[in-house]
């Protein structure tokens, strides 16, 4: 059984990596066999190749991202759900976007599934 | 395909038949072969009348419960993932769980399965 404080340490590293735009500390976060599904309802990214070339499309689209808790966490066993804002600036302006996030964990503590619910439609200029 | 309606039309009867005490409106929410996980981690409760002995079961632990939302819900095809707190009133004192809960529904919009993450030991006095 994987230590819910590796866990806790694999998010918090996947949320600073995504946020710092560092591919390569985010890539690490990951199982060899990984698989996401961002956003929920479209095809699986599967294996660390079709996650890289995940990382490549969406950064392309907005100047910088930052992932902001929400504040609710919860890590049991093998699995983590948890709240998140994404924040996309694009041209100077910045959006926010709520997400609640699904994973699962190998015994390392590297994420093995990704999930995350969102509707793009709730996308908005940010408030704060 | 479910409409998004129909599945937050069922969220929203499940929470405030839980919040009433009203076990037959709540269990009106499954389907027939719906199961629950609750918390995530132990058994899962497979069909209706295992969901109602573990309402039985639950409901004897607290003079009240009340499910709030606690402001995110997305809604994607046949599932749904949100968060909301659950308010306990014990011998006059009201206490919070914060809970992330995931369910897939039926093309009636009925709960096929629940699951519920939350960390017991985060149970507290409720501060409002």
């Amino acid at each position: 059984m994987v230590e819910q404080s590796t866990v806790n340490a694999t998010i918090d590293a996947y949320m600073a990596a995504y946020s710092a735009a560092d591919r390569a500390a985010w890539l690490a976060c990951f199982a060899d066999d990984a698989w996401i599904e961002d956003p929920v309802g479209t095809p699986r990214r599967e294996g660390l190749d079709a996650i890289a070339a995940f990382w490549d499309e969406t950064h392309g689209l907005s100047d910088s991202v930052e992932l902001r808790p929400l504040g609710l966490r919860v890590v049991i066993g093998h699995e983590a759900t948890f709240t998140m804002q994404a924040r996309p600036s694009m041209g100077g302006q910045t959006y926010a976007l709520d997400i609640i996030d699904h994973m699962t964990f190998d015994e390392a503590g590297r994420i093995r599934t990704m999930r995350a619910f969102f509707d793009p439609s709730t996308l908005r200029p940010a408030g704060d």
